[in-house]
């Protein structure tokens, strides 16, 4: 069966932006795997430290990593499986949206910095403080108090196109979720898994609406 | 045959942003149409009064404006002509496009508007400073002056996610343009053909590349 190393913080939390794009990839093509929690100090122990990074994808002895050339894998090998973009167009809005939502991740990486960091299992702790302190300048509490609001109000602002968009559109992919919808879900889930301060109630109205129905569809979450 | 109502400046200068992305849709619908060059203050003559913007497309004794409306028009009309978005998915990336464009239009107008005036008829120009220094507040001259480096900034800024994403692929609809290709196109060709200040080189590599091969392709330009 198929294997996905998936960052786990403490109590077996999910919550890496590009494991949970792939996740619901595995989800909407129903192929079945098992997660497999991984704390960022083991990562160095998926296929003999090949991999710097999760999501990493076990299929038998094939193994890969980053999100969407895991994407671009599962599309090919199960073809008669629910397409993730159901057309060469399809694919275009994923990347297009990927690059777009990458852009949200400094603002939530400010956001929740400390948050983060509480959620992580103990062992990782130490590497997480250490490297991010290192690559901000600045003691995590410090980093989250002092950018939080400026963060939010620039990652809100940013969600704006979103949501004029969601006016006119249900899902990103149109009437129906697709990978395109996955990649900003996976970005948002990131912050809303982890922060203390931001909830779903904090997002604009149809932001929030589409968050809650993939969180339904996928997650099975009311 | 078709008639497309066209803002058109002096020298029969076509430089609103949604009429460029209405011809080149039709251009590459490979549909025949006129195109009509309109003033400002010759909206109001359009179909008795019944529009109050440009582009307005004429279709026998059918009329309708709003690009994004007179595209779909189009779509459906002529489905065995060269689709302008292929695929559901297609459509759903051009309203995608034509929301995160839109963001554009303001630091376009602020980096060019005192040349904007410059280029227009002159039975125009006083119904233009008028409106114009009303909405900002301010002379145009001056509006322009004070803003076109932030703006210039803001708006470079907001490309850069285009950059990136042309990277990897050669046109914002994939292997060859469609109408979210034309959106954007005709965001920037609003730009550099009224501006004295902005050149196609000021963007960034990848940026300059697309521009330009659409340019060639659709505008015969080199």
């Amino acid at each position: 069966m198929i294997k996905l190393y998936e960052l786990a913080g403490k109590n077996n939390l999910i919550f890496s932006p590009y494991c949970w794009r792939v996740r619901l990839a595995l989800l909407h093509k129903q192929v079945e795997f098992s997660g497999v929690d991984t704390a960022f100090t083991e990562i160095k122990d998926i296929s003999n430290g090949e991999f710097k990074a999760v999501p990493v994808l076990h299929d038998g002895s094939f193994a890969l990593n980053e999100s969407f050339d895991i994407v671009e894998y599962l599309e090919e090998k199960y073809p008669l499986k629910p397409s993730l973009f159901n057309s060469n167009e399809g694919k275009a809005l994923a990347k297009f949206i990927e690059t777009w939502a990458n852009t949200l991740h400094g603002d939530i990486a400010k956001m929740a910095i400390a948050d983060i960091h509480d959620c992580l299992q103990e062992k990782d702790k130490d590497y997480f403080k250490t490297s991010r302190e290192k690559f901000f300048g600045n003691k995590l509490e410090l980093i989250q108090s002092e950018n939080h609001e400026t963060a939010k109000a620039s990652l809100l602002s940013k969600l704006s196109i979103l949501d004029t968009y969601l006016t006119k559109s249900e899902f990103i992919s149109g009437s129906t979720p697709l990978y395109a919808d996955f990649i900003v879900f996976g970005t948002l889930k990131w912050l809303i898994e982890t922060s203390q301060a931001f909830q779903v109630s904090h997002f604009s109205e149809h932001v929030e609406k589409w968050y809650l129905k993939i969180n339904q569809m996928y997650c099975g979450e009311k």
